[in-house]
C-alpha cells in the first residue's frame, strides 16, 4: 500500500448512510463467522459453550469479509440506480459470505423455507454449513445468485463476460481474488474486453480483490506496486480505480465513491456506444486492497492472523477444547454487536432490511443467475433441407462439417432477433469448414478493423480467440445465463479445458438435484480436425482422449456422438442443440468423406444409436454371421467398409455383418447409461459368441470399458489410436495405428475359426498391400490411388 | 505500427556486416521454403517442373521468416560475446525454420549424417519434411536444439523459465507468437520473472513476435497500440524494446541494435545481483513487429498474402497443377538468390558459414537442449532412515506425506551443492504436510519480503504459484535441461494440466526413439489432498480421474502408484526420483492414517506391485478363499481392512484373501505394460473364479479396463468414486460412494455363493450400521467414534 490511490473521488454519502452500510456489513460478517463455527446459540444469547461449537471447523474466513463488503456496496448501487447486477464470486471459498448476504436480503429463505428469517432459521443456517447433509463450503449451485462454482480458480472473469454478452441491461460485478489472478485462464480473461460490444452487450465490472495472501504465501499482484498494477491493467485496456485501507468507515466512504465513479463511467460508455459513438472503450475496474480476514482476530497464540495468510481458513481453531480460543471467537462475534443487527426474533432489523434491493433486483434472486428461467427455445431449421442426397452409397465425397455449417448459418439467422446463439472456437471456424456461418454473421472484434480484414465486425456472433479457456468459459457463462451455443475445437486441444469441463459437469449434476434451478441449454462440443486428419500438423495435434474423460461423468449428464457422414451429423447436431443440462460431444471430420445414409436412414440410425448396416453386410439372415465388423467414427467407418468390400470380393462366402455405432454410450448397459442398449438387443446385434472386429476412433480401451458387462465382450477386438502419431498421409496414419482396411481384413480372417488356413493367399495379398502402401507413400508422399479414390462398390 | 519505437539505439554494424546477416537470413528462408515445397531440384539448377513439387504441400510459412530473422541475430550475439543461448521456439509451427538453421550451422548433418551439407543432402532435407517416414511439420524432439514441441500453444515462456533456473550462465531466448500470447498459460507466464533470481539463475529474453495474425484472424496484441503494449509489459515487470518494420536492411540494423542493448542490460542486471546488489530487476524484452510471411508472395490470385493471415500455412498452393502458381513459387525462391548463398556443391558459402557459432555454442548443439547430456544423478538418502516402525499393525496413525517430507528435506540437502532439485506446487507444500522441506530451504520469492513472512527467500528451492500451468511448465523446462523435480498438487486440479502432461508424454515417447536424445529425469507427481479427504472443500475438489488419462499413454512412459502407508510411499517416492524418461504419478493422502507394512515388507510389496497381505487374510492355504478383498489406495485399503475385520468377527468361517495393489498398471497383462503381472501370477493372486471385491481409489471403470484380459475379470466387482461428492466427513464420503467398510462387507457376503442366506442377521447388522452412521453424522457433524478410532485388531 506504498502508493496512494489518486483517481477515486470523495464520497457524497452522509455519516448516517455510511454507518448503516457498516452495520449491514457487520451483519453479513456475523452470519459468516456463525456458519463456520456454531452449532447452536446463534444470537449469542448466552456465553459460548463447547457444545455450541461444531466439532469439525471447516470453511474459509479470509476472503469473506471483503466479499461481504463488496456485496453491501453493490446493494447500495442497485437501490440507488435501479441496476440489474449479478455477483460473480471468484473467491468461491467465501461461500459463507454469499450465503449470509442472500439470507439477509431474504432470497435464501424464499428458496429454502426451512431456513427462516428468525433465530431458529439462523441456527439451521449455521449448522448446515459444511455439515453432513448440509451445504458445501464454497459458493455452489446450492447458493442463490451464483452461476460460478467456488473451488477450481481461474474462471470468474471469463464467466462474467459470457454472462454479459447479449445482455445489454446487465452488469456483472466480478470479484477476482489475488490468488485466482495468478492462474493462466484468469490472466488471459482480462483481454475479454476486446470482445465486448458496449452497444449490444452488458458491462463487466472487474473488482480485483487484493487481500495479500494465498494459503501460505503472499500473492504476486498484492506485492506489486500500484504503479505496476496501473500499468498492467491499462495495458489490458482498463482504467483502474484503487480503493485501499482497513479502517471500516474510511473504506466505506472510499468504496462508495469509487462505485459512484465507475458506474457513472459504465453508463457513459454505454450511452455513447448506443447513440452511435465509435471507438473502443476503456472500461473501469476496481483494485480493492483490504486485509485478509478483515475484522477477525488480530492474533492467535501470539501469531499474526488478520492481514496474513493464517486467516485463510479457520483463524482460531480449537474453540471446543480451548477456553482461550473460544473466548477469542466469542469476542470476535460480539464485536459485530449482534444485538444491534437482529431483533428479538433473530430477524434483521428493519432499518437494515431497507438496505437490500427488492424482488428480482436482489442479487440472490436475479434471474440471470438462474438462466433457465430466462431461456428461450432455440429456433432451428428443418434438417431435411440440408440433406445430402445419397446416390450410389459411399460414392460421393462431402465435407460433413461444411453441410453442418449451412445448418448453423440458418440457426444464426433464425435466432438473430433473440440474440441468444453464439459460436465459439479458437480461430478455426473456417478451417473447420463451418465458413457458411459467415453468410449470416461475422467474427466479433472490438480492436481496429482494417479494410482488408475478412468477416470481422463489432456485431459478429462468432467468437474466436486462441484460448480454449476463454472459448469454454465464455460459453459456460452464456449458457448459465440462459442462452445457447456451440464450441468447435481441434480434438486434441480440447484437453486444455478438461478441468473446466469437469467443473461444468459437476455443476450440472448438482443443479439437476435442485428443483429451483431451471434447466439450461447443453454445452455442445464439435470436435473436428480430429486425430486421423491432421495433415498440416503431427503428433502434437493427435489425441482422441477427451471422450474418455467425458465418459467418467454421471451418465445422465453426458453424451458422445460419432456421426459417420453428413446426414448423421445433421441429425446429431440438431438434436444436441435442443437438449438441456447436458454436455454433448460430437466428433466428426472436416475432410471430404464418403456419404452413406439417406436422411431417413440417418434419423433411424441415430435414434437407435447403434445399428446393423444391412446394405454393407453380406450375412445370411437365417444364421449368425462369421464375423461382426463394427465401427465408430468417420475414418474407422470408411476403413471398415473398405475392409468389408475387399473381403466380399476376395472371400465371397465369408459372411459379415457391419455394425455402426453413432451414440457411443449406447454400448454401455442400460443400468449404466440411459442410452445403453438392452442386453437382448445388444446380443442380437453383436451376437453372443461371434468375433467382433471393432474399429474405433479413439483409444481402444474405452470400448472395452463400455462393453465389459456384455455377453460377448471377450470376443470384441478393438483397434483404435495407439499413440502412433506423426505428420503423414491420412491413410498412413491408420496404417501406423493398425486401424486400416488391410489390418482390419487380416484380423477378421484370423478371428473366424478355421478360416485363415483356407485362404492363405488372401492373407498374403493383404500383407502385400500393406507393403505396397508403405513403399508408395515413402516414394510419392501421398496415398495410393486405390486408397485415395476408394468408393464403396455400387450394388 | 502506428507508433514509433523510441527505446532502441542505433546499430553500430557496418553495411557489409548487415549484408552478410541478410544473406544468411535469406539462406534460412530459402531452405524453409524448399522444405515446404520441393521434392527435387533443390538448388533450382533448372526451371521448376511439376514433378519437383511435393504432391501434398504441408507446413507453415507465415511465422518462419521471423523465426529465422531472430535466429540469425542470436547467432551474431553468441559469436560477438561468447554467449550460452538456447532458442525456445514458441511458434513451433515454424519447424522449417528451426531445421533450416540447424542445417546451416552444421548441427543437423552431424546428428543426421544422411542429410549432408551438399545438394544431395539438401534434397533429402527438403523431401523429408512433412513427408511419410520423414520429420514432423513442427519443431519436435527430432529437431536439434529444441526442448519445446510445436503444436499446442502456451508453454514456450514457462519452459524458458524452467530451463533458466539454476543455470546462471544460460540465456534462454524465447520467441512468443502473438497467437500463443492469447492463451491463458502464456498470459500467466510473464509473471515468472517474480521467481527468477539473477544471482543464481540464468536469463530469459522474451521476444514477442507480432506478425499480426492467427489462422484466419488478427491477434489481440498485434492490434494493440504500442502505448498499451508498453504499459502491459511494464506492468508485468519488464522493460520492452520495440523493433518494427518490414524493409530488411532497416530491420537488421534495428534488431542488431536492440539485441546489443538488451544483452547489455542482462549483463548489468546479473553483474549487479552477483556482486550483492539487491532489488528486483526489470528484465528487458523485445516486441518484434514484422509481416506474416515476410519476403513471401505479396499477392496470390489477386488476394493479399504477405502481411496477412493467408500467409499462415502454404501461401501459394497449386504449384503442381497451376503454371502460374509454380511461377510465383519459383520467383519467390529465386528472390533469395540461391547461387549467392550456396556453392557449386550445394554447401553454404564460406563467408556465410563464418557467421554461425562453433561447437556447443551453436543453438542446435547446445547441450542444455539435450538435457540428458548434462544430467547428474540425484543423491538420495537411505529410505530406511525414515522407516515408520510398525508395532501392532494398523494401530498408529501417521501422516504419510509428512514422513515423505522428511525424506525430501534430505534430498534437498544432499543436492544443495549441485543445485539441481526443486519442488513445485500451487501454494500447498505445507498444506500437503511436506513442511519439513522448509528446514532445508525456502519458497523462492523475488518481490518484497516482509518481516513477518515465513519461509520466503530469494534462494528458495520450493516454487509455489497458484497456477498449475506454471508449476508444470517450469518443471518440464527444468527436467528437459537435465535436472530433477517433484510436483505436488491437489488431485482434482491436476486436470488443469492434462494437456501439458499429454504433450510431455508425447515428447518422451518420441525421444526414446532417438538415440542422440539422452534420457532425462522423470516427471513426478505427488497427488495428495485427494478425493477422499477434502475436508475444507467439496465436490469441486473431488476428481480422481487424472490417472485415467495417464493410463492412455504408451505403457513404457507411465507409472501409477497408490502407496497405502508411509513406508510404501517412501519406497515409491524414492524409486520414482531415480527413474528417467517417464511420468510417475503417486497418489497418497496427507491425513493421519493407519500404518501396515514394515520397510522390508513395503519394499517387497512395492517391487511386486500387487501382493497378498497374509496377515490380514484368514484363508485356509490349502483351498481357495471364498472371496478376494482387493484394494488400491490408502482410503480403500483402510476400508477394506475394516470390512475384513468386521467379517472375521461376524462370520469367522468366511475365508478371505486380502490383496493390495500399489503399482496400478501391474493389473494389466504383461503384453500391455512392462509392469503387468504374468497371467499365471495374476490368476494365483486373484484366482480364476472367486469373487473379487475391489475397493479402488478412483473411477471404477479403470480397473475394468486394466483387467479385461484377465481370466477372472467377470468376477471383479469394483467400487470407487461414483461422482457423489460434497463437503462432509471423511467416512461419509466413502458411504456416499458406497466404498465404505459396510458396503464392502455386504457385497462380499452377497457375492459368495450361498452365504447370504446363511447370515441374514449379519446383513441386517451391517445395514443397521449404515443407518446408524447416517443418523450420527447428521446429528453430530463428525464420524462415529468406532469409525474415527478404528484400528486393525491386534493379532
Amino acid at each position: 500500500m506504498e502508493q496512494h490511490a489518486s483517481n477515486t473521488v470523495p464520497s457524497t454519502l452522509s455519516g448516517a448512510d455510511l454507518a448503516l452500510l457498516d452495520r449491514y456489513w457487520r451483519a453479513a460478517n456475523y452470519l459468516s463467522v456463525g456458519q463456520i463455527y456454531l452449532l447452536d446459540n446463534p444470537l449469542l444469547r448466552e456465553p459460548l459453550k463447547p457444545e455450541h461449537i461444531k466439532p469439525r471447523l471447516l470453511g474459509h474466513w479470509g476472503t469473506t469479509p471483503g466479499l461481504n463488503f463488496i456485496y453491501v456496496h453493490l446493494n447500495r448501487m442497485i437501490r440507488a440506480r435501479d441496476l440489474d447486477i449479478i455477483y460473480m464470486c471468484g473467491p468461491g471459498h467465501g461461500g459463507p459470505g454469499m450465503v449470509a448476504n442472500t439470507y439477509l436480503e431474504g432470497t435464501y429463505s424464499e428458496i429454502y423455507p426451512d431456513i427462516s428469517e428468525d433465530a431458529d432459521g439462523m441456527q439451521k443456517l449455521f449448522r448446515q454449513f459444511s455439515f453432513p447433509g448440509g451445504i458445501p463450503s464454497h459458493a455452489a449451485p446450492e447458493t442463490p445468485g451464483s452461476i460460478h462454482e467456488g473451488g477450481e480458480l481461474g474462471y470468474a472473469l471469463v464467466h462474467a463476460y459470457g454472462a454479459a454478452f447479449d445482455n445489454p441491461e446487465l452488469t456483472v460485478a466480478c470479484v477476482v481474488g489475488d490468488g485466482e489472478a495468478e492462474t493462466g485462464p484468469l490472466a488471459a480473461s482480462w483481454h475479454s474486453n476486446k470482445f465486448l460490444n458496449p452497444a449490444r452487450d452488458g458491462a463487466v465490472l472487474p473488482i480485483l480483490h487484493l487481500n495479500g495472501y494465498k494459503i501460505a504465501n503472499p500473492t504476486i499482484l498484492a506485492r506489486a506496486s500500484n504503479a505496476d498494477l496501473r500499468d498492467l491493467f491499462q495495458g489490458y485496456g482498463y482504467q483502474p480505480f484503487f480503493v485501499e485501507g482497513h479502517e471500516p468507515a474510511d473504506m466505506h466512504s472510499k468504496m462508495a465513491a469509487a462505485f459512484d465513479a465507475v458506474f457513472d463511467q459504465i453508463r457513459d460508455i454505454q450511452a455513447k456506444a448506443r447513440s452511435g459513438g465509435a471507438g473502443t472503450p476503456r472500461w473501469p475496474m476496481i483494485v480493492l486492497r483490504s486485509p485478509k480476514g478483515w475484522t477477525g482476530p488480530k492474533e492467535v497464540d501470539g501469531k499474526k492472523v488478520e492481514g496474513f495468510w493464517r486467516a485463510h481458513q479457520v483463524p482460531v481453531s480449537n474453540c471446543r477444547g480451548d477456553d482461550g480460543h473460544r473466548k477469542i471467537l466469542e469476542d470476535w462475534m460480539r464485536s459485530y454487536e449482534p444485538e444491534n443487527l437482529f431483533d428479538a426474533d433473530g430477524r434483521l432489523k428493519d432499518d437494515l432490511q431497507a438496505l437490500a434491493p427488492k424482488g428480482n433486483r436482489r442479487m440472490g434472486a436475479n434471474p440471470h443467475a438462474n438462466g433457465g428461467l430466462l431461456r428461450k427455445e432455440l429456433s432451428v431449421p428443418n434438417i431435411g433441407d440440408y440433406e445430402i442426397k445419397i446416390g450410389d452409397r459411399g460414392s460421393q465425397a462431402v465435407q460433413s462439417t461444411e453441410i453442418f455449417g449451412q445448418y448453423l448459418r440458418d440457426v444464426l439467422k433464425l435466432n438473430a432477433k433473440n440474440a441468444n446463439f453464439r459460436i465459439f472456437g479458437p480461430d478455426e471456424t473456417d478451417s473447420n469448414r463451418l465458413g457458411s456461418v459467415f453468410e449470416a454473421t461475422d467474427r466479433v472484434w472490438m480492436e481496429n478493423i482494417e479494410p482488408y480484414d475478412v468477416h470481422l465486425s463489432r456485431d459478429g456472433r462468432v467468437m474466436e480467440v486462441l484460448s480454449e479457456h476463454l472459448c469454454q468459459g465464455w460459453l459456460e457463462g452464456y449458457l448459465l445465463t440462459g442462452r445457447h451455443g456451440l464450441f468447435s475445437c481441434y480434438e486434441a486441444f480440447i484437453h486444455i479445458v478438461d478441468s473446466m469441463f469437469n467443473q461444468h459437469a459437476k455443476w450440472l449434476k448438482v443443479t439437476r438435484e435442485l428443483a429451483w434451478r431451471k434447466p439450461i441449454s447443453s454445452l455442445n462440443y464439435l470436435l473436428t480436425s480430429h486425430v486421423w486428419r491432421q495433415d498440416h500438423n503431427g503428433f502434437s495435434h493427435q489425441d482422441p482422449g477427451f471422450v474418455d474423460l467425458v465418459a467418467n461423468k454421471k451418465a445422465d449428464i453426458v453424451r458422445i456422438y460419432l456421426p459417420p457422414d453428413a446426414n448423421t451429423l445433421l441429425w446429431v447436431g440438431d438434436h444436441c442443440l435442443k437438449t438441456y443440462d447436458r454436455v454433448n460431444v460430437i466428433v466428426a471430420g472436416k475432410q471430404p468423406e464418403p456419404q452413406y445414409l439417406t436422411m431417413d436412414e440417418a434419423i433411424k440410425h441415430c435414434k437407435a444409436g447403434i445399428g446393423i448396416w444391412e446394405w454393407a453386410s453380406n450375412e445370411d439372415n437365417t444364421i449368425a454371421p462369421d464375423v461382426i465388423m463394427a465401427c465408430a467414427g468417420d475414418v474407422p467407418t470408411m476403413e471398415t467398409l473398405a475392409a468389408v468390400s475387399l473381403l466380399r470380393e476376395m472371400i465371397p462366402d465369408m459372411k459379415m455383418r457391419v455394425v455402426n455405432v453413432v451414440d457411443l454410450l449406447a454400448l454401455q448397459a442400460k443400468e449404466q447409461h440411459p442410452h445403453g442398449l438392452e442386453h437382448g438387443e445388444f446380443d442380437r446385434i453383436f451376437t453372443k459368441d461371434k468375433p467382433v472386429i471393432f474399429a474405433y476412433h479413439g483409444y481402444p480401451y474405452l470400448i472395452h470399458r463400455l462393453t465389459y458387462k456384455r455377453t460377448n465382450h471377450e470376443n470384441i477386438h478393438v483397434r483404435g489410436f495407439i499413440e502412433e502419431g506423426t505428420t503423414t498421409t491420412p491413410f498412413d496414419m491408420t496404417v501406423l495405428n493398425e486401424l486400416d482396411r488391410f489390418h482390419l481384413a487380416i484380423e477378421a480372417i484370423e478371428r473366424v475359426p478355421g478360416l485363415k488356413e483356407k485362404v492363405p493367399d488372401v492373407l498374403d495379398r493383404l500383407h502385400l498391400k500393406l507393403a505396397e502402401h508403405h513403399a508408395y507413400v515413402r516414394e510419392y508422399g501421398e496415398d495410393m490411388p486405390e486408397v485415395r479414390n476408394w468408393k464403396w462398390p455400387a450394388s
